[in-house]
């Protein structure tokens, strides 16, 4: 095992800051080397905002649920999925043609961004923790998305994904475990005996249980199926789909 | 500038590989660091197939566009978003109701498949250039998705997304020249400056050509914006919406 991938066992998300900012020397290091991760035929298709104004932090913590680390933390960057770069491309060469409106209002284009955007974004967190930074991701930024997307004044074909919350930790949270690796790294083909998936998720729920039960003296005791069989009777979001189409992103 | 984002930035995509096979440690490594990487709500919504059998990788080369180094490789990776684990949690719990099967067939679910996927498969990527490894990501197994699926035998709601070639180097391909920065980074808001934006293209567009100029004596000098225009003159892959329906993910 070497240092980076130390590094990579040992991340946790931090959700406390220093107030310390980050230096525009690091801030540079981070979306550089969220350049540099791969890109799908070389589209580069996302777009990074920086929130330096105190007011745009505090309004997406806000939106993204009173997140205290949205507002409190040493920078932080929203990784938004941009297609409008693209159509400026396609528009420069006079061939923004219905064949070309046609290919970036594709699923297929829409999961191009977002792996792109991604594979970027982890880029970035990884860079970030190499030097002794907490990160930590913000889904919670597509619970207002509209309204995120006004403020940062995004255009048509550009979806902001998720926010990065980056700074010097204040405190380690635990590292928590991940499903057992034989239940998600299968070989040759996805394994079809049913019964050996439904045990390997019965032992992480009993891991997964007496964690969190010696993390809160046994105040909490969540199973890993229990907890997720929860979060999927609250459907989320629901607008998305409407929203993309709003901006010209209609998943045909 | 540290060791990790030196890697970060060394970042090319590896086409030709020696024949030397990636040893369990290694493999080992690699699918642990996906999985450390971060997860929404703690959903590690993906599984990873690895392929040893070599008639699945001569397969998975005709289905992705009889690319090479799908068949030749160190090792061969299929990172699958997977929200078929997520069912089964539901169904171990007894509560795969209406609402989970909302969740589960939304947009929204299938953005956070698609992030988590990829989060995943960057710490792969990483993990395994940490170690000398070359990596190509391989986006053509879209071309065929039905048959790779078949091929893999996926679940429904599992979807292969991308393939990963990792392998010892046989020779170093150059790095590619990323976008200006300040075309990709904007503060506080996505910038509004057309001017500025179609400037900093037609800039990088400039430097593109020389480069492809450079490298091939001449022979080869597309834009950036060109080869961008071109690309969307082609749609690609336009079952999606439909194949994905057909794996009861309807996006709605």
């Amino acid at each position: 095992m070497n240092a980076t991938i130390e590094l990579l066992l040992n991340h946790r998300s931090i959700r406390s800051y220093l107030d310390k900012p980050l230096t525009e020397e690091q801030i540079h290091a981070i979306v550089q080397s969220a350049q540099a991760a791969a890109t799908s035929s070389y589209v580069q298709a996302y777009t990074i905002i920086g929130i330096t104004d105190q007011q745009v932090k505090d309004k997406l913590a806000e939106l993204s649920g009173n997140q205290a680390y949205v507002a409190k933390n040493g920078h932080f960057f929203v990784f938004c999925l941009d297609l409008h770069r693209l159509e400026l491309a396609a528009k420069l060469n006079g061939e923004l043609t219905e064949k070309a409106e046609q290919t970036l209002g594709s699923t297929e284009m829409f999961m191009v961004g977002l792996i792109d955007t991604a594979l970027a974004a982890q880029n970035a967190a990884v860079a970030a923790e190499s030097i002794g930074l907490g990160i930590c991701y913000i889904g919670g930024l597509r619970n207002e998305l509209p309204a995120v997307a006004k403020l940062l004044q995004t255009p048509k074909r550009v979806i902001p994904l998720f926010g990065l919350s980056v700074g010097y930790p204040a405190n380690l949270s635990d590292i928590k475990p991940r499903l057992p690796l034989l239940n998600v790294y299968h070989e040759n083909s996805y394994i079809q005996n049913q019964e050996q998936l439904d045990q390997q998720l019965r032992d992480y729920d009993r891991d997964i249980s007496s964690y969190y039960a010696e993390r809160t003296n046994g105040a909490r005791n969540d199973r890993w199926t229990e907890s997720m069989s929860k979060l999927l009777q609250n459907p989320k979001r629901l607008f998305m789909k409407q929203f993309l189409e709003e901006n010209k992103i209609p998943l045909d």
